[in-house]
């Protein structure tokens, strides 16, 4: 038995179901005000972040979830020029933004500096220079009352916020209220990306009721997957849009897209994986087609 | 603590990563002369099959698997009348061949009839009366042998076997041999659907290798994927051709041939569950780009 | 990894410390209007019973745990005819007492009637015919309000309770008040034994505080202890008596008081047992003479 | 969930019993010529060292096991002077020695120089300055070679070696033929002290055996036991000697002898102490005088 595994990070995705990570050094283990952080080497997924006990990217599929999260809602914007991205600690996010050449200002605010910090210092892979970046703006403040006070207007905006946990930052930000002030913060045609949580069957409920409750704020959303192994399965996002559904790009164009203005290779996010990530399973199609919930302020929604 | 539950199935997806279900009952524990058997009733996924510690289907999500199997390849075939199941002890494989109201015949051979019975016996959804329809032959006896011997040609062959264990019975099925020795068997334009193996990218190598040895004995060979949370994620099918590539369908055709043939609702399987099925993500497309195994007897696939 | 055990019972022995034991099967999983209930085959420890997520006791060493809390009181006592069971409900502790020829009649009093029944039909060696013994009087009430009711005074008294958990039965029966109520239910000479919880070093305190509230109701309190494997180590007893402490009993007097008296042999307990068990290790006795908790109603205990 | 422990340290004591450690930090996680290592923090059992996957100490009870091994053997000894340690790599075995004023010249033999260094470094309080103490001989070759060769006799010698894996270093210093060769090299009067292994009953078989191996070599061995929760339960240890047993001491004696001999306090080992450990329970003596097997280097003994 000494060859096996001995040392693990256990993760509850459900209270009936684990998943185990074998890990062979906890590189950091500490808290900030708003979490608890982890950073570990794992030998099956690389370096990796956790944070409040959930995992929140690993080295070796992190590229599927921040390419997934950004490149469709900005392949779908005409020219995006200005981009908001709420949470995002990592910087990954930021640096998917920034290889678009069309970008001439990202901001992005996370509330936890300290996320930030230990991730510029044990994970650089994931910003990978973004913060240097002079079109780069970074505040550490809560976004919600950012985006309340600012008068600027973006023309993508990205929620890349924790799950919501009942003593978690996040919560608020997933609400009809928080969508409905986000109307205000776009530029004619800006378009909102959210990632919106776990699509398993076992545990959709949060995804659908996040699509559900996005649809009361905006009249076009496109919800659609990316299988991300770290996080236990296929995870769900939305696009939400004033007008036309991002989705309707044929894989043709978005190869188009792609090739005039990201100024990197990318290895998850091209037409042919633009077709297939829209093109929803039936199942997850009736279960959105029956989701009646809408996500309030005073009826939030938490995850386990 | 004690509201935490306390009673867990361990599954080793890789070395360094497990996953566990918690469990409420073990149904039945035994072995058969092929390999280990469990039922177990999960809190989280239902009924469960476990075979030599492997996780072969659960109540809630085994029509995805299934579906998946099934419907792809036997709406490719313009009238699918005579199948052949390898392996699908537990029956549902078979409950979905007959849902196609084309079938004249199914013939399903499967080694270890222990399997089949504790299946009828313990999880009788699965099999849903299948074994009692006049079309089914069953038989338990070594597939390939069978098939060596048999002068019958088929429409459509379905691979529906267990993971190649260094032990078990099935690895000598995942052979080139095995996949040229098919070619006979079938009608023309007779089809083959081979279930794949896990496509989670810390583990795909196995799905890649069988892709690239299938399409050292088909000319056409179009793999596809399917979330079974039950798993651990995404999961990769093939269908080989003589000719053309199944994935061409459009989701019309897929819906109008499920319409015209199918006699019961499906839940996973439409035409745009078959649009996005059939779009693998860029790095998988890359991954069996660059794939070079091919299996065969002398060198055989072992997985974990 | 096939090979490895797959299916596991796991008990936090603190938040900080778990103990799994590979289980065949669940016989029994249910609950009772007062706690959770199952009976485990498992291969390491042969049946078990588990309540409230807690290991009970096991095929394999609940010799070690009846024997050490009933022998020594029963033997310390120059005549025991009439014993008092507050718990004990697997029966065990009763059969320990009615191998004492010198009994004639034992009261056993245990709240939950399930966990009895339970006991009776899947793990019947525990109670090995006791409830039928003509001896015996069993009933399903409240120990606490039976013994503050009867007017019958008892030769020995036995406390055989579940760990004090906060929302457990039990907690009440672990205070100054009842062991102050209990001494009126002595005989002149009377004796009673309580199980007082693991002594562990790492979680002890309950052990430490038992003995100490005891010894406020109490002139003598004599502390032991016996490993039982099941519990993860070494487990706390007490004797207390209105005069001589009984571990003043020679190995000698010991055996030939079994002998006398014991009508079947004995595996853990006699002469040279009794001298090590009451021999406690040093931190062990530096910690009870620095313990100053007594637990009251006011400030009952509660373990893990 | 959030607030339960995520990292674990995972031990498997049988195949079927597992024990497992939350983890706060993994210091150190790398191997030697013969070993893995590991020194982890966790918030149970403080700072531990863990090597081929078993936990060999911990900061909160190393303290127990340590004291177990030395004192009993050096206080039955009349004026142990000259001291040898075979293995003892933490250092301090070697502490404990040295913590006897008689003690003139301790010669330790750890084959693995990594061992020790890793333990001075991140282990620093096991050793304790025992290093650097100028009684002290340290020596990284086989224990086994370096008594064949040497002229020298000691008046004590103290086998403390990791358990006999099958690929460890350790098994043939379990042999009759090592006790046997151990006979010459003690003084007149000299004794041997021998830790044994886990006496928890469900795999209490290999301290049976060494205590009857140990037998053929010596005319008197006297086995004893100290719990050492980290090592999951009650622990063996055997003195071997030519002539009366060592158990003989009374508690007064043994209190004697420590105030003269010992510079500092001691917090396990004490006169009543003794007498404690050396009454084993009697189904423990049952299975000793049942036990036939004889370690030899044809028929060596492999622990899990």
């Amino acid at each position: 038995m000494d060859k096996v595994a001995a040392y693990w990070f256990r993760e509850y995705v459900t209270p009936h179901f684990i998943q185990q990570f074998s890990i062979s050094d906890i590189v950091y283990n500490g808290e900030s005000d708003f979490q608890s952080i982890q950073v570990l080497d794992t030998p099956g997924f690389g370096r990796c972040l956790v944070l409040d006990g959930k995992i929140q990217c690993s080295e070796s599929d992190e590229f599927v979830y921040h390419e997934a999260l950004v490149h469709p809602v900005m392949i779908a914007h005409p020219q995006p020029e200005t981009v908001f991205i709420a949470g995002g600690g990592e910087g990954a996010t930021l640096r998917e933004v920034l290889a678009h050449r069309t970008v001439k200002r990202a901001v992005m605010v996370d509330l936890d500096k300290k996320v930030v910090d230990i991730c510029r210092e044990h994970l650089p892979f994931l910003s990978d220079g973004a913060f240097e970046d002079s079109r780069t703006e970074l505040l550490h403040v809560d976004a919600m009352k950012y985006l309340d006070e600012t008068q600027e207007k973006f023309d993508v905006v990205i929620i890349d916020l924790t799950e919501p946990l009942e003593e978690g930052p996040a919560y608020l930000l997933y609400t009809r209220e928080f969508y409905q002030g986000l109307r205000d913060k776009l530029t004619v045609g800006g378009l909102v990306a959210v990632q919106s949580g776990s699509t398993s069957m076992v545990i959709a409920h949060g995804f659908t009721a996040v699509v559900k409750t996005l649809s009361t704020a905006f009249p076009v959303v496109a919800p659609y997957l990316a299988e991300v192994p770290a996080f236990g399965g296929t995870w769900g996002f939305c696009i939400a849009a004033q007008e036309a559904a991002p989705g309707e790009l044929s894989p043709e164009d978005v190869d188009r897209r792609i090739s005039g203005r990201v100024t990197r290779p990318l290895r998850f996010y091209d037409g042919m994986t633009h077709r297939g990530i829209f093109a929803l399973p039936k199942y997850l199609r009736d279960s959105l087609a029956g989701e009646e919930r809408v996500i309030t302020k005073d009826s939030p929604l938490f995850t386990y």
